[in-house]
């Protein structure tokens, strides 16, 4: 056999990774700071640019000058972090939940849904979730041998003055509709990425209300559920009745306490759940970083003294507040996220020239693509187009808007703020 | 729909947890501290009782400070972390590895590992495992649809004086008779858990060459490649003439740095093997914790202006030389490690009371779960039984040894050695 024989026939990736769109070229690649001018503002990607707070790092670092806290956790989690869920969420789920069958700790939310699906999905299962989607579910999915099965959230009509998150609206016909024989789960992601919806009490009644008809197991991506806005209330669907045994409650360090790269993420569910999700995960990632966990942990133990989650949402709502504003005076519509760190501006009414230079990756994509590469590039502020969080069928809902980010510092926003003016003579009814 | 309905149809489980022996009450909760003893010597789990070196952890607290560090990484790892591999290995794979393709930062080797079969297999490819295999490859390997096929590493006959781990053989004709049309990936694990031998210059040919032949992927699980002993030569087989094409190796921080808790393990391999694999980490984990990476980095930027490897080698040497010498003075055979930080003890002498109180959890098992569990009780030292790491085919050949970690501090393990005298009584040929 020749070499170049051999290396032909080699390393052919599974099929897996195409079904899941893990070889295409993502949007995350395309609008990488790499990509874009070094002094463009990125307020595409979720990741804050200040630190988490010092009394939190301080835990880690005790951690790193001790032994234990170096070495394996337990699969389950380190008992000191798990202990410090059960006194933080016990009151909110209203039960005394028990640190070692129905508290998973994660590396990250992101791992700890994954291994939902590793745990519960037989090939061909299929996972209902709405759109615009976080794109990570589609390949934990398919990855799984599951089928993503979409229902669009609709989007505020053209007439709605000032929309907000709450104006995105489900079908509730077109979700019963979706409910087919091989149906397992339902990911219900409130408040929502990127929408920035806080699910309403009624709109979770009736998707409750179909989980338990169809038997469906519910996977409630609550990873923003310290950052809701103006009074709105967070529900929890693993509170209305009868849905704790079926529900998976998904949190996250990394939103809690700006670190999103601590990677430590926890599972809230019944012991019918935990424990074929622990079987799953500790064969995947055999346990979590240990030092980071005492650091979630202490931020869990003294957030309440410290007013520290109270204190956060109000600096968030100060940062939306800037861009909301700034739309606001340029007459750009946009929904008012009562939730999580996104807002969806309405591109429609930004008009670039069509012969303009894009990129080749962009060029095969949706309006919204041109329209962020375009104010990337001229206005110096990056963003998300939402039309990626749809499946192919219904991408064009999304084509109206950019996702941008204020999990960012004021000054930072505020500068973004400045150059949105050069995007005045853009904007054409 | 009765609620006694719902909760007996709900949340069944996925059968990949049963097929990947997931659910099964694994040997390390059996023997877990919290089922023995409290003042019991821990030599079952391979984790350090030491910390990792202060002038690495500084490291982590300076990242713990900063801004970025607390953030994602980027899915393929921090630069820094991918700078410092290259200069540490570039060297031993006599190449000028390309950080961009080439390198790819996991959440510890075994999410590296997983996905790697993630990333390649299909449903029902074949993997190649030696026996004793480490445990973790089975439902690594059945949770991404593959099927593990097993090829004994058979144990020194019984006339052998003073074996050692070398004296462990593959018998060729076995390996080539376990070669399908369906087998994509042969795992070769040098130095061996649990076996601690350093595969030869001749027998990593053979494989080579088989691999070769038949066309198969070789993941080098190479993680215990800084703990080599007796002068002998670790000999990497993606360095084999054609090998690099088709060969991954597996590395980790957590046994470099006596930190297995920061879970940061890499990979090495070309392009066409790194890039499918980064696409299926990538939606597995997003990416590994960014603090441990940097000190990671730290550790391999350093360790050779240090000589902080050639000390930790003489370290743990000396850490083998208590329990040898102890296994020596008891007139038990057992196999010298020339790599890990395991030695494979035989207990077919050691004679324990037929109506021992033995758990329920240990009585349904091989002879070596039993003798663990008397010597754990009645000595106060843990170790883990090697039938474990067999398919149950061959469980019996697992059967006479009992597996002893000393990646523990000389006090520990002194304090080990004095506990095993109390072992005389029981011995008898």
């Amino acid at each position: 056999m020749s070499s170049t024989q051999n290396r032909s026939n080699l390393v052919k990736p599974s099929s897996r990774l195409k079904e899941g769109r893990a070889l295409a070229l993502d949007v995350w690649s395309i609008f990488s700071a790499t990509n874009l001018p070094a002094d463009c503002i990125n307020l595409g990607q979720g990741y804050m640019n200040f630190a988490p707070p010092t009394w939190i790092t301080a835990a880690a670092e005790d951690a790193l000058k001790s032994v234990a806290p170096n070495h394996y956790s337990h699969p389950r989690g380190r008992i000191r972090l798990r202990e410090a869920l059960k006194a933080f969420y016990s009151p909110q789920f209203h039960r005394d939940l028990d640190v070692e069958s129905e508290i998973l700790v994660t590396s990250g939310a992101n791992e700890g849904q994954y291994s939902v699906f590793t745990a519960f999905l037989e090939h061909g299962d299929e996972v209902i979730m709405f759109e615009p989607f976080f794109d990570q579910y589609l390949p934990s999915v398919t990855f799984n041998g599951g089928k993503p099965v979409y229902v669009p959230l609709h989007p505020p009509s053209f007439s709605t003055i000032k929309p907000t998150s709450d104006d995105w609206t489900i079908d509730f016909d077109e979700l019963r509709a979706a409910v087919t024989s091989r149906t397992k789960i339902i990911i219900v992601n409130t408040p929502h990425n990127p929408v920035g919806k806080v699910f309403t009490k009624n709109e979770l009644e009736a998707i409750a209300a179909i989980a338990e008809e169809f038997n469906l197991l519910v996977m409630a991506d609550e990873v923003y559920d310290c950052l809701v806005f103006d009074g709105k209330e967070h529900i929890r669907i693993a509170n209305l009745p009868g849905m704790w045994d079926r529900t998976v409650t998904v949190g996250s360090a990394g939103k809690a306490f700006a670190a999103t790269g601590w990677r430590i993420g926890w599972l809230i569910a019944p012991p019918s759940i935990i424990q074929p999700t622990l079987a799953a995960s500790t064969r995947i990632i055999f346990c979590t970083n240990s030092p980071l966990q005492e650091a979630a942990a202490c931020g869990l133990e003294q957030a309440k003294e410290r007013h520290f989650f109270e204190i956060q949402r109000s600096e968030y709502d100060a940062r939306r507040a800037v861009l909301s504003q700034t739309f606001d005076a340029l007459g750009l519509k946009y929904t008012l996220p009562e939730g999580s760190y996104f807002i969806l501006l309405d591109i429609s009414k930004v008009k670039f020239p069509d012969d303009y230079p894009f990129p080749p990756s962009v060029l095969g994509r949706g309006r919204d693509f041109k329209a962020c590469w375009f104010i990337a590039i001229e206005i110096g502020v990056s963003s998300i187009p939402v039309s990626e969080f749809y499946c192919e069928e219904h991408a064009n809902i999304g084509e109206a808007y950019a996702r941008f980010a204020f999990c960012k510092d004021l000054d930072t926003l505020h500068r973004a703020a400045e150059r949105f003016q050069r995007l005045r003579e853009y904007i054409h009814d």
